[in-house]
């Protein structure tokens, strides 16, 4: 989610990658979402780096959280200023090796970034879904996935790996293909939003639903609901960061002045950062996806949808090996769920290996340069494919 | 700031109160600002409630926080559905006892209930000031304070208490009129804004600022903002629970229904809690007067301005003997910073004392009932005034 980090082009990169699409329910009415509703037709975009082996068996899947998309690495030109949003995750050598795996991305359902979404073309009116798209859930989203894992003939997922909502996604693939994911890994994530994550989503959507140019959803072709949607990402963002993320980074640092300018211009660098964070995401994203993803992720609860309201009974199924991350300045999903997660797979018997790594930087810890962080996930991958592969 | 507590109308009320006002900046350059600017007329509107003792020497004012005003205790008529915003404190018997001490709140500089503020008339136009208001600082609030208590004829002060923005004018007054004040009792407070305090009231503004209905303020007689400030106060709201609060009274429990609606209705009760406080709170607050408190809370900062750059110089020329108390939950202004503060006052010799009360409810807890908080306060305040009067 972060963006404030810049990456050095450097020769680690998966270089240069290219946006790919898959249509698989090309009717109206293919595709039955969890709500029970109808979508279709339904395209998926997604990106693949490295090679796939001749038995398919080092297919990682990466899942995105709320502003990613298909490009997790690489640069699709040679000009781009920035590669994907997991290069320092995903490449040669990296914690994701890609001289090792076949490693897929792919745009959410719901998402703005060439999968189907609310921006995408409604067949019943010619003219965008806006709010007449389907409310989605995680489970969707991850239906979508498989189908496009299945046009692609892979039958075996090494690893799904994901953050914050990326990691609802790889639980999810856990709890309903248990057969086809060797291993899980899950990183600052939850099984369940709390009352405070919910309410910074609602925050969000409501900023946008506010905005004049909201136009009930129906804004494209006109004026976009950018106020709004900037607030909702400068609300996300300072749920990204922790106190100490921002003390390190702000404090209270004034912006571009020697003393305060007794106006309500932005004095402190905090407060031009915001600015800048949300003015800068309504360039490239769509608020209603904003509004579909965040509902998405308030409705994701395993025990709710898999577990008659038990967290143990809804990992009884999982076969993957998992690896769950959680970061010590994470307050959006804290260390606490994680555990309780982790307990949850421990009681049905899983092979669960948990770390929570000391990071000062917040929920978006997962997203930043973090030796030990790539290094785990490193191990626990090759540790995988070799026990996977033995037991061919 | 909290209001989804409800008060009984007990019989340890103080009873019927009466709003009163007082003119003591007349002249429109009358008061000089601490920006440089001047301001005037300024009139205050203040409650008393108990009786000045024969010496004045029993006198307690209370300073309150950003939605706060004089309306401390006590009913105003005898069908008034809810008490005064601390009546769980203030009163015969509790924490600040009504039979022993003199009680005096007012409303802050740049407030919205009598007090002198940005809806007020600009006597250079005739019109509300809006943003021709001036920026105004917790300093500045408190020299109103004084000019009130100097035409009530009082020339000490048993204690000043408040808590949040209260708090912070309560170090200002220890500060200022080192003597005058004899004790200074701070709750929930800090001596400066951390980035994440100022992040949160800036998305605050930006809210009000952005809605199209704000007009630069210019708002007064037309449409008001609601709409931003109904978000600023939802923003507010999250930041003054805790994670444990909202999972205890939240949960994820639905609002008025049995299963989810896929649609972006509230679905859970802390969506519809926000969305209810939101659209009460623009009822009875001027988003202006959000602007220049939050702005005035964000500039504070003791090191800065008395102390150059030092916390411990800050406090070198306080006499008053301290109470301060933090809040196990609360992440606004979490408890190292008030322990960074009693350890700047230790450093001067300062008789101060600290509590940290265990409490679930985060920064709203020094509003909310809790007999620790009232017996520390009630012991507190008895103890110094003892030693005050054997010191006679």
């Amino acid at each position: 989610m972060s963006e404030y980090f810049e990456h050095d082009r450097d020769g680690n990169s998966v270089g240069l990658v290219e946006k790919k699409f898959h249509t698989f329910a090309a009717a109206p009415d293919e595709l039955l979402l969890e709500s029970g509703a109808r979508l279709g037709p339904i395209t998926v975009a997604y990106e693949t780096m490295g090679a796939l082996n001749a038995d398919k068996s080092n297919v990682v899947l990466v899942t995105h959280a709320l502003s990613g998309d298909s490009h997790v690495a690489g640069y699709y030109t040679g000009n781009d200023p920035k590669p994907g949003w997991w290069d320092i995750m995903v490449g040669p050598g990296k914690g994701i090796d890609t001289d090792r795996y076949f490693v897929i991305c792919s745009n959410v359902l719901g998402g703005c970034m060439g999968t189907t979404g609310p921006a995408s073309l409604n067949p019943a009116t010619g003219r965008p879904y806006g709010l007449d798209f389907p409310v989605v859930t995680i489970g969707d989203m991850v239906k979508v996935q498989k189908s496009l894992l299945d046009h692609l003939g892979i039958k075996k997922l090494l690893a799904v790996i994901g953050g914050s909502i990326g990691g609802m996604q790889v639980i999810e693939w856990a709890i309903n293909y248990p057969d086809m994911v060797a291993s899980a890994i899950m990183l600052a994530t939850t099984t369940r939003h709390s009352a405070l994550a919910i309410a910074f989503n609602e925050i969000g959507r409501q900023a946008i639903m506010s905005d004049p140019n909201f136009s009930k959803g129906d804004y494209y072709g006109g004026p976009k609901p950018d106020l709004g949607l900037a607030l909702a990402r400068m609300v996300g963002h300072v749920t990204y960061l922790s106190d100490d993320a921002m003390r390190s980074k702000f404090g209270r640092r004034l912006q571009d002045r020697e003393s305060l300018s007794f106006d309500f211009d932005a004095n402190f660098q905090v407060e031009s950062y915001l600015r800048y964070q949300g003015s800068k995401f309504v360039q490239r994203f769509d608020a209603n996806t904003f509004l579909y993803v965040t509902k998405a992720a308030d409705y994701f609860d395993v025990r709710h949808h898999h577990g008659h309201g038990s967290q143990v009974e809804a990992f009884a199924g999982v076969k993957a090996k998992a690896l769950v991350i959680s970061f010590t300045s994470d307050w959006l999903y804290p260390t606490y769920q994680s555990r309780n997660m982790v307990k949850a797979m421990k009681k049905n018997g899983l092979d669960v290996s948990f770390c929570e790594i000391e990071a000062k930087c917040g929920h978006d810890a997962f997203l930043l340069p973090n030796e030990r962080l790539s290094t785990l996930v490193n191990r626990f991958l090759k540790r995988v494919y070799e026990e996977e592969n033995d037991a061919l």
